[in-house]
């Protein structure tokens, strides 16, 4: 938990695969009944085996639009085990009608701007006096639920890739770190508001993918992810320092409705 | 209806999605004619029952040049309904010959800069003093036409995706609201002035797709396309804050009319 | 004729589509002979049918490089003309070896800022002291020729799309009406000394494709396209405010000596 | 070693390839068994004598998401040995189930900032004063074993080109050498401060492929890349000069377990 | 020879086109030995002739990457030379296994920056007060061998495409004539430091192709590539005023060494 140039501190947990695929429609309808739902079938036991493993989460998502029709999102404590589920994807034979499109890499992350006071008061109210070793510890504790959560159970995802601007005048990463944490904490009001309705999983990945953060939003109602987004691009932190990558928008579906997703596009989450 | 951090209260409609396909045309043209009529024949019923949906509008266009040979455009009430009708198109034998080009998901909005002032004078006009909530309902009935509108009957459709300018010194979303306002009004104007030769439908996009609006025009001459979107470019809401994706120009035709658009490119609209 | 917001009024005549493909030339080796010739046969027929028609002009031209080896240039009245002439040649059995990798739609047009002091000159010449509508109409009557003008019987064609910089700092839409055309007055002064080596056909696609105007150039000597838009390069309208996008140099044949270009790659204009 | 205009200077050892391969799963699982394992014999035998070249160094990780599936790595003393090991792989049958989908050629370099002073130091702790070439020469030799270095036996890959800004005002190329060598300081600090944790090899690439700098990172745990970059980030030497091309992680294994990857896609190092 | 706005005069000699090509390895590995033995006899063939056309200069290199696996550079007096070679390849059963992946078409030139000074001094020397067309003629006496020169006789080839910055503040196209005259002279100097150890070949692209120069270089130890692309960055004509396209590495083959090098991927160059 060394501090240094001012980088902040970040606690992390799962590590994130969001996959997406198109299908190959023309393959998939060129397929027999009986064939289709042997496929179906053999897939369908590995999403469920997949939603059901102790050690992480996933869950499937229909997408809108050419830029994918699934993705299947895996959180896992290494990366050697989201490997292992791209691969059994991989080697299903549904994996012949399905062209991967766009994938992400990230672990999800918990900055400590605010995190450190909280934990720091929660030790006082219990009467001690804390040292960094200590604070350290209860933050841990305090973020657990939060660095290894569940997906949370809502009918709609919206994930997006950014980064924060590094201009020739505007560029987030020569602030002073009060300011950054003053900017921080606007956007974090904003995301307050609308704590009831979306659920935010935010996942660092410099270093491992091509942006520095992958945004992933959870709603039951779709058009929260635009009042949101809309509502914090007029934030500074957004406004001037945020880079957005693409959007994908899906809704979420049972591994075991797989078969009626492929039939009609949507189904239920359960 | 709380105005936070600037952000300009919108209202919602349909949901939209455009769907752009280049056709095949070495597989098409390898089919024997009784082939093709089959599936046109599957693919036409599909486009008409879609037309026809009691809860939303659905449109098809041909295209011109490498971007796409056919236009598909749905307005719906939510995401399922959508993505329902995507998926329909893809379980036809026509998809074979479809190749997806572009495709954009947004939802019909409209800024209330004016609305509100529109929707306090009505009111007031009856006698009402307005409160809040009296206002917010008087501007969702005033708009309801406007927020769930029928697909005009034009020949012309012009789409296009943009955003607004976030740069290092020229920066939308860091004007103070009465310059945005303003600056609205200005690019309004210019849109009235053409009112009776174009349709305007603003969706937006924020949280849903890659850009911040997706933009359709609609038109009976096509060069109406070019006068009003190079007039607004003079103008500083376009010159100085408009950043543009990809323009699709088509031609309006009717579902029925596919086989035709399939052997000569056009056909008429209805 | 309405002058709104110091938008520039621009006449408009031919719309104008080109084509880029590249040849699949495994797939085109692999034919017969006897094959190869009845498929050059029925689209030799059509090049010289879409060359005759009456209501435009069509052009064709052997491309260099991996960007096509086919450009076809169609000039017509209205966008189903253009989309008729794109999808007649979809239909043909070439159409199977040919891949599509650019096109550009835009419409021939001219800007007024010299004409109308030309037309007033000329009326008043003839004793007449114009009123707005005369001015105009002399406008039209005189750009005529170069709003429908011919393909020029030149050897080899230039086609690269352009914009106009929109920058935070330079940008050409804030400039006065009268700093735009004092630039284009020099720009064009560049434009008149090469009048005699090359042919500039220029045409707006603002509202009709992803660039604002699509240059076309003919020339005898191949040479004249690096000198000309070398030369422009220093002018400041060219310096500071164009954008380019991808060049295509082509080498004219006539519709007639398709299959010596299939064969060979360069055959005769006529 | 001249040194001129200011360009630092550097010693330079291994030419390296980095080669990125998706596996085409379709085609895979579409082999039978005994076909499989006799296609992985054969590229295992390869991937072995590879590993085992006397003059050079080669190693095979497995990656996440659809940037790739394998990552090999060449190091080799000239581009015709690089070249040898790419077409070596290109005639197996693997190759056909592979799709390139990136590569990086670079060649491994030190500057010499820092190392001309240690050179010194070190000859004249020997009692030598030395002159240039004598200085050369030590630097030479101290160098040979970052130059020509052993591929670290660590667990995770990470690569990603980057070059240096050169924008319009923030421009690393024209600082003067001093604030250069300083800049270079603060960030080796960093760099230095992960030492036990990650192991970093840079190889220069500018003339060579299209960044300046190919950054490959070796450590037993990948939570240490995103802890070195982000904290890099925030060093004036990344945060206003560093641009970053895609970031490639992956999970090295022995040439031996080709075949367990391509099973399960993770398997052990040795 | 007109001198107009400010743009330098520039000599032309040999048009270029460089074709880059990726091998379909599946495809050609498939195929028997007697089947491929015959397709590398007719390709060999093929450029052996254009290696030995009287008119103008052909070569072959073998490039690392997935960028692509062979080069082909033509040297011709025209277009319609360089588009016949182009096809004549495209026409052999070798371009069934070729993928071109970049291309580009450019012409020989020599800025006349310092030229005109020579040219005077020579004439001078021989006691002849020259005139301007005198003083053309003798810059391009003494030009020729550099505008129709050989391909120099080295085993590695560097190809990039670059342009001149034309950015809001740094603008190469708007320094007066003097400014631009004095950094080509330092970056010259630069050039000629390296004289001895590689060849420039710099060709303009202005109104050809997407870049305005296409840059190759030659040399016998690909070392210096960096070294000179390097130091030249250094150097303000490139740190400020030089943006780069791609970058292509190649080690020279002959052209009866085709088969070798398709079986090995490097070969002799004679």
């Amino acid at each position: 938990m060394r501090r240094v140039s001012g980088a902040p501190v970040t606690l992390e947990g799962w590590y994130v695969l969001h996959e997406m695929y198109a299908v190959d429609w023309p393959g998939w309808n060129a397929l027999g009944a009986a064939e289709r739902d042997a496929i179906v079938a053999e897939a369908t036991a590995l999403l469920e085996r997949q939603a059901a493993r102790a050690g992480g989460e996933s869950g499937c998502w229909t997408l809108l639009g050419h830029k994918g029709d699934l993705c299947l999102m895996h959180w896992r404590r290494d990366l050697e085990a989201l490997r292992a589920e791209e691969v059994a994807l991989a080697r299903t034979r549904l994996r012949t009608f399905l062209v991967p499109t766009y994938s992400y890499l990230s672990v999800i992350e918990l900055g400590t701007y605010e995190l450190a006071g909280h934990a720091e008061a929660r030790l006082e109210a219990r009467g001690v006096r804390p040292d960094a070793a200590e604070r350290e510890e209860e933050m841990r504790r305090m973020a657990a639920p939060r660095l290894f959560p569940k997906i949370p159970p809502r009918r709609y995802l919206c994930f997006y890739p950014m980064s924060k601007r590094r201009g020739e005048q505007v560029n987030w990463y020569d602030l002073p770190p009060a300011a950054r944490a003053e900017l921080m904490r606007g956007h974090g009001e904003i995301g307050r508001k609308y704590a009831g309705q979306v659920t935010q999983v935010i996942a660092g990945s410099v270093g491992l993918d091509d942006w520095e953060w992958g945004v992933t939003l959870f709603a039951d109602d779709p058009l929260v992810f635009k009042k949101l987004v809309h509502e914090m691009r007029f934030d500074p932190a957004s406004s001037r320092y945020a880079l957005f990558g693409p959007f994908y928008v899906g809704i979420r579906f049972a591994a075991g409705a797989l078969g009626e997703v492929l039939r009609t596009g949507v189904a239920g989450a359960d």
